[in-house]
């Protein structure tokens, strides 16, 4: 499907125990990413658009944020803990703040439903990317 | 594993026969993006360093410019061909020759074998992509 | 202001003649990404969204390939012409088709007449960056 | 030069008192970024390049942080404090341990010096926006 673990597999820096934490951190910020900036035209072509001005801006903030993440935790060489940790908490804000905007128009419109998840699954990526770097 | 398909399908400019072929293309973007990414940062972090200078400029370039393939064809709302047709061009060229310098070395770094793959995946998409926008 | 031309000048492949033009394309880009994203953004909190709803799109667009655009140009070692030509021919085909549209707003919002100028410099310094490429 | 400030001037959601340490963050975000990634790709072109991995790889996060900075930043509809401030964190982080880096190698290679300079300035505008925003 993809190849982040393949990747990480064969990277010169292997071995961590924290690989699991980041694949799945990775793979998560780049759905979320695609996910919030397919939410923020979907949003767009919807009749409504000024009851979702605030979802749509959410929406390009989180993907702007998760890409930034996605890239961050695949580099793997000469890694420092903390731009990593501040990057990860940025995203976690990000995916917060945006799952819940979305989950309010969840229930009108499928497109914020699958967001609402994507940035739930990618909080509860960055959270578990947090705790695996602290260990 | 990731939300590229049910976002096309929720949203609100639905039903178009390319659906599938642009599907495909936002997936092998993403997914040649964070593999060159990745392939850049495991060069990086090999010991001959100098001998893969082009792969990772390369491979930097073809990260950006699948980036922003992937986000320009998750946009339905109001798209414009000519800019994703000229889109499409400039990552086909960026994928072909990444793909074909990481090819160079795929016998004796594992991680330039899986991004040659890659890229090679992610220029067939684009030629779809192509072929399915011009029908 | 910014520091284009002074890193241009200390990167160690120096001294080749389209400097100037790559310098101001350069600037060109970062620009008109920036002046998208705005004008997006601006266009989002104005009353009438729904008229916007292709300015905005074609806004994402425009500053993602910009972007891209920039960062590729920006690369000096081992760069590969035929990339580069085609990411500038995505780069003046989006700020063509965005200053165009983003022009026809001009007279009511002075967001998108500074947009569609930001646009239309880009697009000139695209085409220049072109010019000399092929020289 | 750029438009930022007079994007900023004629947003529809104008007047707020932080909008000089805004647009001096945005600019300062922008040219960080494309620093940055002039900084790794000259490195690359140096003969030392195994000496200069971690820079490299810095410059790259740095590159892909203050990206997402400027984004962010750029946008006032509906803005988010408890994101901006996350991401503002971020940046500052990955500036500060940036610069550090390139100060080391700024004796030895012009291009460091610029581009420690510039990681400074962004740092700096970091603290000042955070600064204006807890106002």
């Amino acid at each position: 499907m993809n190849h982040v673990r393949e990747m990480l597999r064969t990277h010169p820096q292997r071995g961590s125990n924290e690989i699991e934490a980041l694949a799945s951190c990775i793979e998560a910020s780049m759905d979320c990413a695609q996910t919030c900036t397919s939410c923020a035209d979907a949003c767009l072509g919807e009749r409504d658009v000024s009851g979702l001005v605030r979802c749509i801006r959410l929406n390009l903030d989180c993907a702007d944020i998760c890409a930034a993440n996605a890239r961050v935790l695949t580099r793997r060489t000469e890694a420092n803990l903390e731009i990593i940790r501040a990057q990860l908490e940025a995203c976690a804000a990000a995916c917060r703040v945006c799952g819940e905007e979305c989950a309010k128009h969840g229930a009108h419109m499928e497109h914020c439903s699958v967001c609402a998840e994507s940035c739930e699954a990618c909080l509860r990526a960055c959270e578990g990317a947090l705790t695996a770097l602290a260990a």
